[in-house]
């Protein structure tokens, strides 16, 4: 970073560019994993930048929005609009482009289900990226499925990640249920998050024992619109026509903003995670421990989740202290042994509390000490930060990383 | 259709309309299957025409652009842009808007791989969508896995159906290798064609015996850029830049005009045949034959596709007529078994051979003829015509529902 930093500068000044974003960006741009096959841009280059082209002859202003900044692009002689973001973190980032005032996806990129919608989202290549890559190892299966919840009187779509193995054998497995943040869905931590390779190459490595991995939606109002469990372009549940967005306060993206998971710290209704622990407990729980060989106990069965996940995780967990015994909070505040009524108890099978914060996320300073408050009352306290990241995908990635080898040992 | 065609004229005429693009639309539009449950756009009305709205208040020209025709929208004071289709056929279609020359993605809509790119999609409610609706049955899993290719020398994904019970009993199950069309890929059956739930329900209705479902990418090529076979937003596979589009011709949209599958009819590659061939029988089938519970025979072993993919099917099959059992080509061309040079080996295993077209296909008068041939030589020929679709997927989704009864009896 120092020596690219200098770089940078050296540039500036030789150009003449006052700040870094008038700076000419460096001319090494490339296609990224998330660029359509077929399409040529966005690319990214060694400064991180993001280039967008689009073909808009007619148009007046076309803008490339991204991390709540909007870069205006500029028209060649053949109509078509070029541009850069200044330099992006490392990771996952949802983006969008705005022509002539309308908010569309990049026709070259990739789509993500984020911010409480699907569209555009970009991979700016990480230095650490070997840990989730797709290599030649044993793979797992990322299972989409459907099953009756009696909570919501629905039939909802769960994702279940099953380890290499799972079909060969006869085992039972321990399990992790999985969350995903606030505006996300069920697909977000197998298509984002990258969750099955992360535990594929974890466990080709040796560093992580083979288990399941449980997505869900949780982002539910049973009160109100069901919100999530409409598995997308299926006929016979077609969701009620609006409602749902205002019954779900706190969901939308910034007003005339790129989508930002969180932006402005995660604001969670906090009846997500009463009304998801019932399904849990009352449908999910059940439902993969009927279907799957899971071994049905509180020493084999984990909770983790990021942002609202983690919320909920946490509250979950608070509750229900004799379901889970490791705890996984990815940017997700602090949980304080304090919050256990009967400690004695709960350190008997809880082995693993982890947090997690992104280096520039304002959490992150706390999570040490909360760690150490738990290793205090006997039960394995850890924090990670993740260095440069913030309130993203890559600090969710590296913290399932990190989290996944401590479990079911 | 006749009385609903006498309400058109009826209204047209008592608004003074001239022909049915300029009748008022009938105002019963509704969200569809396939509009992101956030938004309220894109919308169907009872005549099938598609309303899209979309915020632009700088731009000049907002066309919707379906089914290779444009359709100009009109703002209101708010600088929103709103419009309507023509009348479309039942079922599922690609779509793009057009926003001062840039063609893009609906915001609003769910996307899909089809026509060579990721882009919208509308499903339009059909009289029959209840055989690929979403049901409180038993379900089966789609399972998403990578495995390696000798042939490509590459991590390929691939998907699998496995059928209700599949993970409870220790049987062996019967195959279909089930191909998509030119310009899509792996995720064409599951996302689209909704493969998992027409067997669900069949399986539950008893029509159907349960089988695996195998779905892997045929637009291959082996001599010159892999195609398909980099599973999108994953690193450790990014294409090379550029070649794929040129080395593969027939792929692409026709210019200036929303992506239409096999437009003008379809038009192969014959190399794909061959060369997915390889991969086929080379890494695939010992892949599943080793992988999950098969019965790995001619007789319990089955393949059948769409436009392109039946007639890789066809090739393959004449190629190799020792290796299934079952024939299945959906709006393909026509089968003879004139073809076959030793027909009295081939009919001592085949025990099916299934054409069909949409309707409204020029395929559709020669396939009864064709199905007759086989029957005459002791092979149960089968056509099926879809009713008032083209080369689209209500033809193909009724194609596998009217197919799957015939297999492994």
């Amino acid at each position: 970073m120092k020596y690219r930093s200098i770089a940078v500068l050296l540039t500036a000044a030789l150009t003449g560019g006052i700040c870094l974003a008038q700076t000419a960006p460096v001319e090494d741009f490339k296609k990224t994993p998330t660029t359509q096959q077929e399409k040529e841009y966005p690319q990214v280059n060694s400064e991180r930048r993001v280039r967008v082209s689009i073909p808009a002859p007619e148009a007046q202003r076309v803008q490339l929005d991204i991390g709540g900044v909007k870069y205006d692009l500029k028209k060649d002689e053949k109509g078509v609009w070029t541009g850069e973001s200044a330099p992006q973190d490392e990771g996952f980032h949802y983006y969008q482009l705005n022509i002539d005032g309308a908010s569309v996806p990049d026709p070259g990129s990739l789509y993500y289900y984020g911010a409480s919608r699907w569209g555009s989202g970009i991979e700016i290549p990480a230095k650490d990226q070997d840990f989730y890559a797709l290599k030649n190892v044993p793979h797992g299966q990322l299972r989409e499925t459907y099953y009756y919840s009696t909570a919501t009187k629905s039939v909802r779509r769960v994702y279940i990640y099953t380890p290499p193995g799972y079909d060969k054998d006869s085992k039972k497995y321990p399990v992790l249920y999985l969350q995903h943040g606030m505006g996300e869905n069920e697909t977000g931590w197998g298509n984002q998050g990258h969750a099955n390779l992360i535990m594929d190459n974890l466990i080709a490595e040796g560093k992580s024992v083979p288990f399941i991995i449980v997505m869900e939606n949780g982002s539910v109002n049973l009160n109100g619109m069901p919100r999530g469990p409409r598995p997308g372009g299926i006929p016979g549940q077609v969701a009620p026509q609006g409602g749902a967005a205002s019954a779900a306060p706190g969901q939308g993206a910034p007003a005339g903003n790129a989508p930002r998971m969180g932006a402005g710290g995660p604001r969670v209704n906090v009846n997500f995670a009463a009304q998801f622990e019932k399904i849990l407990f009352d449908d999910l729980i059940p439902y993969i421990e009927s279907n799957f060989r899971v071994i049905g106990d509180q020493s084999h069965r984990a909770m983790a989740g990021l942002s609202m996940g983690g919320m909920q995780t946490h509250s979950i967990v608070v509750a229900n202290p004799d379901k889970f015994s490791y705890v996984g909070m990815f940017s997700s505040g602090t949980f304080s042994p304090s919050e256990i009524k009967d400690i004695d108890s709960f350190k008997k099978k809880t082995k693993v509390v982890f947090m997690s914060f992104g280096g520039r996320e304002g959490g992150s300073a706390r999570i040490g000490a909360a760690a150490e408050e738990w290793t205090k009352v006997g039960i394995q306290g850890v924090s990670y930060v993740s260095p440069e990241t913030a309130h993203e995908w890559q600090s969710w990635r590296r913290s399932l990383h990190e989290f996944a080898p401590l479990l079911f040992r």
